[in-house]
């Protein structure tokens, strides 16, 4: 791995260097590392690039880091990442994508399509960090789809972060949520330049008592554009909730476009959704505290999305 | 005007014979009788079928009675209604729609595109009802079209409620506010057997400081769906907010898409949603106090709506 990736890397996942465990690295659309670990296993898909990470049933506390890094202009990834979790396993995967494109003027891009198949009582937190560096015109470019199918009484949690340099973003996250599962998805999103973000969700409770609830929290700075889309049908007894919460500064753009649909009597359906700047009282609070104006939005920004 | 007409005309406006002032009431896709006022002249389309109503000027606590009844199956209505309101201005408009079928099996439809121009610094306050009666097999079809545009400082209130009868309706409302212009739209809506409803809104917040609230409360019982569908755009400093509360009761579904868009750093946009039905206790809280369980939930219900 050469510095680029290293610095990536780090930023990623936190990483200074190979973790314990399980783990996959994958730089410029090639595994570069690989580990498997006795109750995780990582194998290499035969018919397309991609890896399947198949977890025993009862591990516990064990974490996976499956990073993707992109280190130079001119690189189109499309990776296939499947995992297969089983009963009762409770896990923490670290996935994430960097991509630098350096002082080019070639964009890059990673498109990981991921399914989850969590079995019967097991619990996985998903920890995804995007981010793009680079000084040249070249545009990086994630596009992630994610697939989740939740069996009896799983719990899934999804934190997703992408804060800067990346220019443009469509994720598509879909789930389908059987008896008693619960997913929790929390999104946080800052765009700046003329960055565009689209953020789509579909998500089909058809398990009696299941439950999903979508928090994103975002920051539309400069010229940059961002689209919030969430879709929730309740097809029996469950709970949804999805909430978007955008703050948009200077010539920033932001929509929000959740549905809810209840085809049962059971279902309970909320969703809640404000568009705004930060308010003025509040930038004047922290400037009687002795911050400058940038300092004071800073904070406020910080602990919006934090 | 025969007896059903007569009877829909109490239902729709609550009056029992002609009102004192300006009115138009139609029947069967024709006027049946008309009167202006010196402050408000109603004239007949040209070109097409429908009316223009003009308000000049300066008026004050006027009200108009503009009723559409469709008193036989077989009728397929579309009338054309223009509104001029003069500036500073300040006139109640009652309008409204009725269709009855009887025992008919062939169906009848009122279609009613209504525009409204709100000249600087005008009032209105439009009412508006729609219901359907007949025992035939005859489909009640109501689907209004409304555009509005507010001069500045105008103030607009809708009230519509459709609580019986309507078997499909698909409502459009589309509002284009200027400077300190507020349209306020509350709709009421309850569905039952296999009817369908649709209500949808588009407003362009152009004019500073203008405003919106859009409150929608409904009831789908039986087998009824329903769709909302609001799209709210603030193009400069302005606020919006809309809300969309369902109560689903038997097998009904509801299906609730509010999109808000902010376009400008100085638009503030919420949207809020909740569909679900009656939550237990509120019905046993009520039984204890000596109601029936159908009484509580109509009670529930009635609350809701009113």
């Amino acid at each position: 791995m050469n510095e680029i990736a290293k610095k990536l890397l780090k930023d990623v996942t936190g990483l200074e260097d190979m973790p314990k465990g399980a783990y996959n690295i994958r730089e410029n659309s090639k595994t570069v590392s690989r580990q498997s670990s006795e109750n995780i296993e990582i194998v290499g898909k035969e018919d397309k690039s991609g890896i399947d990470i198949i977890v025993k049933s009862n591990t516990k506390s064990e974490s996976v880091f499956i990073p993707a890094l992109v280190s130079c202009g001119g690189v189109s990834d499309l990776v296939y990442n499947d995992f297969f979790i089983g009963e009762n396993a409770d896990i923490t995967i670290i996935a994430g994508c960097g991509v630098s494109t350096g002082d080019s003027c070639d964009g890059s891009e990673h498109n990981g399509i991921h399914r989850f198949f969590l079995g019967k009582n097991s619990r996985v937190r998903y920890v995804e960090k995007h981010i793009g560096v680079g000084t040249g015109t070249g545009k990086r470019v994630i596009d992630p789809v994610t697939e989740v199918v939740q069996e009896e009484n799983s719990y899934m949690e999804m934190e997703t972060t992408q804060i800067k340099g990346v220019d443009s973003t469509r994720r598509f996250t879909k789930a389908n949520l059987k008896v008693g599962a619960t997913l929790v998805i929390k999104e946080k999103l800052m765009t700046h330049g003329e960055q565009f973000a689209e953020s789509k969700f579909e998500v089909d409770m058809d398990g009696e008592d299941s439950r999903v609830n979508l928090i994103s929290r975002s920051v539309a700075r400069d010229y940059s554009r961002q689209t919030f889309i969430s879709k929730i049908s309740g097809n029996t007894r469950c709970m949804g909730h999805s909430e978007c919460d955008a703050i948009i500064m200077d010539h920033g753009v932001v929509s929000a476009i959740p549905e809810i649909t209840a085809n049962s009597l059971d279902a309970a359906l909320i969703h809640e959704a404000a568009i705004g700047k930060i308010a003025g009282e509040q930038i004047i609070k922290l400037m009687t505290l002795g911050l400058t104006e940038s300092e004071a939005e800073a904070k406020i920004i910080d602990g919006f999305l934090n």
